[in-house]
């Protein structure tokens, strides 16, 4: 990776070259996010809207926050998106994974998701758990995610 | 709660008396675990023995981490457990909860359950999710969780 871009994006961020559209990617973990521009993206993927004092506590919270975003040496957008919560020694869970709907389908998704697994292996956990929605449940399972090991479920519960 | 049982659990314990046994049950969030202790009740429920060194860093890093005590004025035992992982926010997820097989039965798990929503319920989080096992699905149901609400699934990722 170029220095400028080391500079722009951090020491451990992840670029690739996404073939068919001839524009370079990177995923980040270090680079700050822009609270309004991440609010865009969630919202282009159809998520109802939370307080952005909110979701800044939560990214503060979490215990890794990846970015991706399609570069440009003075405007790199937000298009992509994910945080994980946990212990950070035992285990994590993947939350909010997000790709602006514009570029889905170009694997951006899976590349984020390699990135994660790669930052969360490199600082010793051994379980990651995530709850897929029924949408992209075989999106998970292509890359090799256990769904419902032995009988187990998924269990929600709301504050009224 | 006697004075005596708010200095041994803390001012935010919550006391309640079984009535098949007569005994005094505690749960509480401030009263320090011995894990050697916690480690014998993992234990007798079935679990993977875990390195002490590494649950005791995963408790700390925990947003909740709840003993359920058998009060006795020296020596209480510890016969239940539970923790939460999660920003502290937006979200919670429950993990480990424990009550040793000679206490089961005896609506200990849901006591632990109810104390644990209370809590993350006054911090402001209006969403709590678990991974519940297959034999565990109906407590769970019984208790008004949700189970894969929109037939979202839950995956498992595991490091080899």
């Amino acid at each position: 990776m170029r220095d400028e871009r080391v500079d722009m994006y951090g020491s451990n961020s992840y670029e690739f070259t996404q073939k068919q559209r001839e524009e370079i990617f990177v995923c980040s973990k270090s680079k700050e996010l822009d609270l309004i521009e991440l609010d865009q993206l969630l919202q282009t993927v159809g998520w109802s809207r939370r307080p952005i004092r909110r979701v800044k506590r939560a990214l503060d919270f979490s215990i890794l926050v990846v970015g991706l975003w399609r570069h440009d040496d003075k405007f790199p957008r937000l298009v992509g998106f994910a945080r994980c919560t946990g212990d950070g020694i035992l285990e994590a869970t993947v939350w909010d994974v997000a790709v602006n709907p514009v570029y889905q389908g170009l694997g951006l998704g899976k590349e984020i998701m390699k990135y994660i697994l790669k930052e969360l292996k490199s600082s010793g956990i051994s379980k990651v758990t995530l709850f897929a929605d029924a949408e992209v449940v075989s999106f998970y399972k292509r890359q090799g995610w256990i769904l419902e090991p032995r009988g187990s479920k998924c269990a929600f519960w709301y504050a009224n």
